[in-house]
């Protein structure tokens, strides 16, 4: 099951509000997805990314293949049921993983060769696999199996790069088994060239059996500056009817921006990532809870902010827990900065509807730029 | 604010059915009490608490004099406030870190002077001391300042400790400031020396400004058969109107026997620090997640729990979990091992209440002793 319905288009901006409807419930965009890589978002229950309004979260096929394996997880029960989260999932292909984790890989047309960065066995994976694992997941998106060039690439590499992800993504397309249950994403790459991008795309987002497209081979290196400007260049070209997701972006700056250029779905490791350091993301910019000045602060991560963590704990007590070593500092640094994402994405959608999206980024951009917490 | 009624005692064994009542709420015994020396329960939320009923938890002082201070704690509040947990709160008084944690020590007549096990700042901590910082934290039960000796102490040491002991509990007594708020608790050493411990329950349990009392000095490396000898003799000895506290112990095992002995609270580390290292207690005796034979367990982690854990997620997510080395496990296994050790005192209860505790207590041991999952 799936659609997307365009909901509104913002008037004073490219940016767009939609609904999708998977397998396992809608999805109000645009939307950040929490990263769950093994399984699990790190540091949460499932009840807390309800509490957050999480709608659909994202996991690694690489590190699900390797651990504890497909079949496992289609053994019992699929991956909803595994880690007991009954809301919409999306599943990367594996590919961008197996470029940057794997040990001792081989590339070549038919896909990728690779030793466990675990404990070195060897595993196959190609268009065809990495679907029927996805499938086998009964994730609600699958995304194809792409091949993403790291960002000092040079053309030649990024063209080679583009042609091989459309020949993939037709055997992706070839090989699925319930395109009636889940979506197929697939993937633009191209690096910062636009040229190459406006390439990709005419191949990509010509094959209608995808229900959505992405653009891939962003946040890898690049500056700021280039990584909006190519977003900005490729949403632009790519279907009006279908999701826009933009992978593995990014920070509360990249997501406004970008939502302005016409994407729906995000996903990225920094809010997590960043909790786990004792790093908060609030509306005035990010804060180290480790910093002296909040040894007694007993006033909430952020004002302005409406999660159970800002309305329960105080800067005083989230700094003793992170000083201290205790690891209930991660889980409620990870509640507050997925909920502010969460929040943010929302936020987007309300001023979307009310075509004031471009006022909207405004006034938050300057806030976060306010380096009210700068040390 | 405090109360102890003593609602029932066991037709079949010593056990007693009894009602705490304390400033912060009231506590049904026996009863466990959850661990959270660093205000915080390690890798719970507060509200983990709530949902496994636990009704009343212990914080450590000298883990909280030396961070975050309670200077810090009575400013933000008080420590139920700080760490946001509403139920009462039990502290000890620090004198059993002074001499298990801390370096350079020197132990007078007057008290303790040690560097801290963080950054060696030098503290001092003696009975006047260690109320005044229960004090500021706003505990529900104080525990008094007591000098607990090694198990391979002699009996000279022993009765040293228990002159000691008498001697700072009378300071602590005439040091209260808030009696009217908070209880506080004597506390029985003497070793597995009985005489010892009939010599310190004459001593100790005579002060009639104590609301309770508690058995220190026990689970230090004596064997089970003479912990439980000792506990069973001093617990006989101690006033039968007054709460009887038996500290840092233990096992389901330990705790089964000795609310059969006429114990009332308990407080041990065991459940959750077990948790941290993959080990769940069930019926049937204990587990480790991380067993191969887990691998493809879709069951619960113990058929016969009713906590969240064992409702929503398998022994094969947990063990995924676990070998993941993703925090949650800890999380879930810390919850279900309180869980499971709260619904054991709420057994208990109901068994004592209906006069058929050493029937209850027989069928619990066998089963516990089962080995089912021995590896």
């Amino acid at each position: 099951m799936y659609a997307f319905d365009l909901d509104h288009i913002c008037a004073q901006s490219g940016a767009r509000a939609g609904t999708l409807t998977l397998s396992h419930g809608r999805v109000a965009t645009p939307i950040f997805m929490p990263v769950g890589t093994q399984a699990t978002v790190k540091a949460l229950q499932p009840r807390d990314l309800v509490d957050i309004d999480a709608q659909i979260v994202l996991a690694n096929t690489y590190h699900l293949m390797l651990r504890p394996g497909s079949q496992r997880i289609a053994a019992a029960g699929g991956l909803h049921r595994f880690m007991a989260w009954q809301r919409p999932i999306l599943t990367d292909s594996g590919g961008f993983q197996v470029y940057s984790l794997a040990k001792i890989r081989k590339i070549t047309d038919d896909g990728a060769v690779f030793a466990s960065h675990i404990d070195g066995t060897r595993f196959e994976l190609n268009a065809e696999r990495a679907v029927a694992l996805q499938e086998d997941f009964g994730s609600d998106i699958l995304m194809a199996f792409d091949e993403c060039p790291p960002a000092t690439a040079d053309s030649q590499h990024i063209a080679r790069a583009i042609k091989r992800t459309t020949a993939w993504l037709d055997r992706c397309i070839a090989a699925r088994k319930k395109a009636d249950q889940c979506a197929l994403y697939g993937i633009v790459q191209g690096g910062i060239d636009h040229a190459l991008r406006s390439a990709a795309v005419s191949e990509i987002c010509a094959r209608d059996a995808c229900e959505g497209f992405a653009i891939g081979g962003l946040s890898v290196g690049e500056s700021c500056d280039q990584m909006w400007a190519t977003c900005a260049h490729t949403a632009a070209q790519m279907p009006v009817g279908k999701a826009r997701y933009l992978m593995g972006v990014g920070t509360p700056e990249d997501i406004v921006r970008c939502i302005g250029y016409g994407i729906d779905q995000f996903d990225c490791v920094m809010p997590s990532r960043n909790a786990r350091h004792g790093i908060a993301f609030t509306h005035d910019g990010k804060l180290s809870i480790k910093n002296r000045r909040f040894f007694d602060d007993d006033g909430p991560l952020d004002p302005d902010c409406s999660c159970d963590v800002c309305l329960t704990f105080s800067r005083s007590y989230l700094r003793h827990l992170f000083v201290a070593g205790e690891m209930l500092a991660a889980t409620l640094l990870t509640k507050h900065n997925l909920a502010f994402y969460l929040q943010l994405t929302k936020g987007a959608r309300a001023a979307i509807v009310g075509d004031r999206y471009s006022d909207w980024a405004q006034t938050m951009l300057v806030r976060f730029a306010s380096k009210r917490w700068a040390a």
